[in-house]
């Protein structure tokens, strides 16, 4: 019987991802999933979704921001961004496949966007958008913080220093799915209105769950706005957890059973801790990268921490090394779209460490005789 | 290790919960939620995912309806239809709580929406629906099958039947988040053009799920409106499903392996043998109700078969009663919102059994000594 339960758990026979995203789970956090249910009215429940706002609180180091764990993917807040946060005319800064995703998002909910893109690889730079906004009335603008498809990490806290103290007023909005929990990131130091991601990928949980930080101003700007829907609707979400403590619709109470437990290990390993293994990694990617002559496919000094593209320039095939890396139950993603066995993508994130990474990349090496 | 391993899943001292959901999940359930994590742009996920669409399709006697499975609570699914289906106005009949946040949702996504009210424990019956329809234009309309709030089941298929043969392009929304998959409900008999619910009630799995089916027609007019947004937009999701049998954005693997599993033991059930036990559920407790001079608040010849509304007409207080319940690890409801202790709400839904009713309805006897 106890075997019984355990086979499904069992992980020593299935393939390890090194996927930005969904990303490697550990068994104890696969098993924390499994407890029973609890009324979701009720004060177990109350406990237990209060205490995971106020860890994530804890952990970035939040003093007057809103936060809100919402049962959906990252995705759902580039609906919630738009439906709530912009009026008139928002200017989405592009630089790949996500950021692309957040303005197309925008126009499909009826707002009028303008898009600044940037060549993909490229960063996005404060004075790109300083420029961009100058030249039209935005009432708020999107960034990405970490591009997912092209590896590129986006300056935002710079942007948010250089853009906000030249329009306060305009809603900064960053997409940090891919970085956040794993890089270095304060919501409010960014000056971000609202900075959102998901469990799937630096936190290393299973996916279903995400997360949002709103600064007080997004807050007050998102309850002028009609037309924002209900599991859309940001006023409601944030009133009915300031009242109760609860979610207005049943939650994933599973899936929050597991970030709970997941945000104790992140307090106790402490962020400045979790940022510098995966800069760690990322650096000895980078330098194996090379060693190898290859090229990283992001702009030099913005190379994401978390994720690292690389151009396949040695002109192997991409899906013929995951086929191989899968018999040895090991896999990593192929260029995300366009960038299809152009690069291939390594999610160093969640809880790798330097010395399982150097593993995989020996495997690499093996398959590819480097 | 084993034990350690073990110990979160112990069921044998939690509260077993009779609410109208969450509703209780059997350990085997709990547990099939923590297998590895797999990437959702694998042949494994579309495996598992189309396999949980065929398997849907093939309980609930699909012909040429859509299927989708969401990662969200069944209330986006209230975004989704207001935002997909209603282009210049709809009628929304209320009886309860819930079917009021229908009505609500679709005002706050900016649409126009007359409400056809019928006092709270009648049904809403098709003469009423064709009389309203009458009054003006409207493109469509919504009714919920199972009124969590009031126990009442109305008359789906009946009204689909005459109101669909007098309007039949009006969208005909139904919400059978609290009835679906326990009471006999085929989406096409219905006539329905978007019927929802979610995971965490008649399926007895955990929450964070729910699914739709959708007729063609509904995804026809869909791809005719403007402003669906990208995580609400019916026809991205369902172009992407028919492409690729995949999910837009990263779905929620660890309970998508819960639906899986459950899918086969109600497959194997059949889906009138699962009604017919609801079914004795609802007349014992009936027949309970009576025998100690209580009364059902739903109006007789239409109470729901997946949750019984009782009236408090013995005036105890029910919080005690749940009080007392909690201490012998069972739960029941109070009355929803406007009807607390004025009634009490079992939840017989999913997998409980008669016998295991038996023994919960002989617990509150002890207990309010009846």
């Amino acid at each position: 019987m106890l075997l019984q339960l355990i086979r499904p758990m069992k992980q020593n026979k299935h393939t390890r991802l090194w996927n930005p995203g969904p990303t490697e789970v550990s068994e104890r956090i696969l098993i924390s999933q499994s407890k029973p249910m609890i009324g979701h009215r009720e004060s177990t429940f109350t406990d237990l979704y209060k205490g995971i706002i106020d860890k994530l609180n804890r952990f970035f180091e939040i003093t007057n921001y809103h936060t809100y764990v919402h049962t959906a993917s990252g995705s759902i807040w580039m609906d919630i961004s738009a439906r709530n946060l912009v009026r008139d005319k928002a200017l989405s800064t592009t630089c790949g496949s996500f950021s692309e995703r957040m303005y197309q998002t925008i126009g499909s909910c009826g707002k009028t966007v303008d898009k600044m893109a940037v060549e993909w690889g490229k960063a996005t730079k404060p004075e790109q958008i300083l420029d961009a906004l100058s030249k039209d009335k935005y009432d708020a603008f999107t960034v990405v913080h970490n591009e997912t498809s092209t590896g590129v990490r986006n300056p935002t806290v710079e942007i948010g220093k250089q853009v906000k103290k030249e329009y306060p007023d305009i809603m900064y909005i960053i997409d940090a799915v891919s970085s956040l929990g794993g890089d270095f990131i304060l919501p409010e130091k960014n000056q971000a209105d609202l900075i959102f991601a998901s469990t799937q990928k630096a936190f290393a949980l299973p996916p279903g769950l995400s997360m949002a930080f709103i600064s007080p101003e997004a807050f007050e700007k998102a309850k002028t706005l009609p037309g924002r829907g209900q599991y859309t609707d940001l006023v409601a979400l944030l009133e009915y957890y300031g009242k109760k403590n609860q979610t207005p619709s049943t939650p994933a109470i599973s899936l929050l059973y597991s970030l709970d437990i997941q945000l104790d290990a992140m307090l106790a390993e402490g962020h400045n801790n979790i940022a510098k293994r995966h800069e760690d990694m990322a650096k000895y990617t980078r330098s194996w990268v090379e060693k190898h002559g290859m090229k990283m496919f992001a702009e030099k000094g913005y190379e994401s921490i978390t994720v690292s593209i690389v151009e396949n320039t040695l002109g192997k095939s991409v899906a013929d090394l995951n086929k191989e890396l899968r018999k040895r139950k090991l896999t990593i993603s192929n260029g995300y779209s366009q960038l299809k066995e152009k690069t291939f993508r390594i999610g160093h994130m969640g809880s790798w460490t330097v010395s399982e990474l150097k593993e995989l990349l020996w495997h690499i090496e093996e398959i590819w005789q480097l």
